[in-house]
């Protein structure tokens, strides 16, 4: 994770609501980690099943189409999880930082690649 | 991969261009589905890799956001792959079987979800 | 329209069954493109009355992010509609013409800027 | 536009900051509403042309199904100023107003239309 390109503008010690172990900049929500993290080793899990599927020659093309779009579900699951305590812990505590443009670029910047 | 749900409109006996092992349903392209293992594959590590960068507290939400949203794009790609073999495979000879409504009633069924 | 950027492989004289009043290429079915340009007629009314929301200053952020998603969702349909009726007519057919590579490779491309 | 459906936990009195004609709910910064109005006018613009062009019973779906995507992603570049400028001034801004859970709520909602 290549942390450092966008730690920047966000090298802010955080006030004593942000949980984060560091100083240096804003942490994810505990809470938003966990469930992020749980979703994400359920989505592995069923991508691992569908490429060992794959291995199988008699596997059809559409259920795979199927089985990615589902996996691809259960990330965009994942991404809201995260972008919802991005939003909470930090977004929406930008004024009283005075990060507020710093903060919006990075964000609208990753929507782009969505 | 629950192969049984849609495979009714698609028992047919493919020619000998189909590399199928079974006589009962289309099969993928053994290229297709070599190229989509591997992606899945690396897109399975990094999805891992993911996963566990989210148990150090100090990482960062756009960060994940960034890295899930990469992941995905893997698996856009892996379903291109898979949906271009069908495309070949299955789809543009399907006038020669006479299945083409039920081939692409199939496709537009699997697109609703992306 | 820029037809004639991407006709070349197209330049096909179609079978009877291809409802097209040059024997140059490939047309939409009449049926497709009916259902198509009724939707578009909507989805443009409805992007009309937003553009014009946007003329109150009190109009809310949200409520114009969601009337534009509702307008996307229109549009998908739209595009639904012109892709089965090119799945259908063009490519289930393209073996019967020799063009499996040409309309599929076609068809990739675009499926790239969804 | 549903603005009554959305507008209760948004009924906040705005600062001076915040260019609202009344004082019932928060409001769009006035240069995100110029900028959307004219990218959504355009959009119309071209999707009238595409309407048009499926009069012509040459038209061919590929075409237009990219003239399709190309609207599309106007709307996103539209949905992309208004979001903009709803992050700036409405959810960066919230911890000040006390209203951090039903602006993030409300904002995710939305995503899940995307």
């Amino acid at each position: 994770m290549a942390k450092g390109t966008t730690a920047e503008p966000l090298d802010i010690t955080p006030g004593e609501g942000e949980h984060c172990s560091t100083g240096h900049h804003l942490c994810m929500p505990e809470d938003s980690r966990k469930r992020a993290a749980r979703r994400l080793a359920i989505a592995r899990g069923h991508l691992e099943s569908i490429r060992r599927s794959l291995e199988d020659p008699d596997v059809y093309c559409v259920d795979v189409l199927r089985q990615i779009k589902a996996v691809q579900g259960a990330l965009d699951g994942a991404a809201a999880v995260v972008l919802r305590g991005h939003l909470e812990a930090h977004v929406a505590t930008a004024a009283t930082r005075g990060d507020e443009k710093a903060i919006v670029d990075e964000l609208m910047d990753v929507f782009k690649y969505v």
